[in-house]
């Protein structure tokens, strides 16, 4: 038994889906959220300065002396997940793993689509996790830049997301592909929206409940679990805070929160 | 007359707009422009954030040995300039005093709007300049958060676009504002899209132009003009340079550019 916290992390506050599952998974835990708000969105920038950010966001998780890191986003997964885990001794987890291994068991004709940031689809990640499980799986990508800030305006279920659903969409709905994956932590807020776009016979695969899952197997295997018979506290942290935050953060949380501000540039 | 160079500061590449008038109305002049790309987007952030990246943007011009500066960012200039002001001798000016100049001149029917990002909004900075000119004008901002995305995405002349734009230019309408002010570097390439949904009896102005003329008259003023007869040089940095970054300049430029990484941090 193991009575330090998991570390959550996010370039912004999208991460916030991927805490919610693993609370449900994980009741007990302890949880330390970190979101990078002051320098979000990684889905533009280059690989080098994401791993720089990442390596930044974890230095400061360790502070908090935490056992476990969950990097819940698909962007700073795609681009520096194998480095943090390669510079680290915890065991550091991320996201398109576990969405990659859901959206193999669901396709049933072998053609799969990603949607998430322009990072994650210029990696290729996903393709990379899901061709080890099956090379005959077809894995189409495709870059939906303006789906964050139209989550981030609370556009989610307005006709300018649905226009802007078509539009990113009718590439992969000509490619014919029955399971989507929503690679990005905002894209669960657009699910509506986007499952009208495509039918509902194409199954949008959501990755933060199959990493939540994952990273409870990893806890066991590890022997660090906490067993405490109590709920488990969350401290969320922040490197900014704006006007706006109050409103996103209820949009992903359904709660309020309490948030501190970390100068993230010192880690 | 004075052979050092002007520093030219954004967020991200929105200020080329804004650098292209000063090329125009000042050619002799050598030009170093800092893009704070690895920051970038300004517009959602607090004010203590956006005061540190400013200044950290002004200390790497300086290291340039410019001899004045433009915060080429309406965000920036809103949140920071009286402060850079405060704290550097060298002449600073900002994008809104020239903008809001133009739009007092340009009203008829004394009602004026603003669009711009959360920031610069929120500031009530243009507010403030217009009062400054004449109290009688009434002034309406409006946040337009998805344009600048929508302008990155290359997706100006779109449907989506024009959605966006009827969706928060229709208050602005009712308000009846015979001028908009297009609060943010990024709009100028939005004006059609703007423009068609306003329609033509609504002027749309453009800081930039002015602003390059108020620098023009710093630099006479001061005594600090490059009187020499060759076209002048320019210079292009940034702190973080992805995938998409040529094919943004060029939207912005209509021409490539040769760029240099910044580590802005640690300036």
């Amino acid at each position: 038994m193991d009575k330090r916290g998991i570390g959550v992390f996010d370039s912004g506050l999208g991460g916030l889906t991927v805490l919610k599952e693993i609370k449900k998974i994980l009741p007990n835990e302890d949880l330390v959220y970190f979101g990078d708000t002051a320098r979000v969105p990684y889905g533009p920038r280059s690989k080098e300065t994401i791993m720089k950010y990442t390596f930044q966001a974890i230095n400061f998780l360790l502070t908090k002396d935490v056992k476990a890191i969950v990097i819940a986003c698909n962007t700073a997964t795609a681009r520096s997940l194998v480095e943090a885990q390669e510079k680290y001794d915890i065991p550091i987890i991320g996201v398109i793993e576990a969405g990659a291994r859901t959206a193999a068991a669901s396709t049933k004709n072998g053609k799969v689509g990603i949607i998430g940031t322009e990072g994650t689809i210029k990696s290729k990640a996903y393709n990379a996790e899901i061709k080890k499980i099956d090379k005959r799986i077809k894995v189409y990508g495709k870059a939906c830049s303006l789906f964050v800030p139209i989550v981030e305006e609370g556009w989610a279920n307005t006709e300018v997301a649905r226009l802007t659903a078509k539009e990113y969409l009718k590439e992969l709905e000509e490619k014919d592909v029955d399971s989507i994956v929503l690679g990005c932590t905002h894209y669960p807020l657009l699910k509506r929206t986007i499952g009208e776009e495509v039918g509902m016979e194409v199954k949008l695969v959501n990755p933060a409940r199959e990493t939540a899952i994952d990273l409870k197997n990893i806890l066991i295997e590890k022997n660090l679990l906490n067993t405490k018979e109590e709920l488990g506290e969350c401290n969320y942290f922040v490197s900014d805070i704006n006007e706006k935050f109050p409103s996103i953060a209820r949009e992903f949380l359904k709660s309020k929160i309490e948030v501190e501000k970390v100068e993230i540039q010192r880690y």
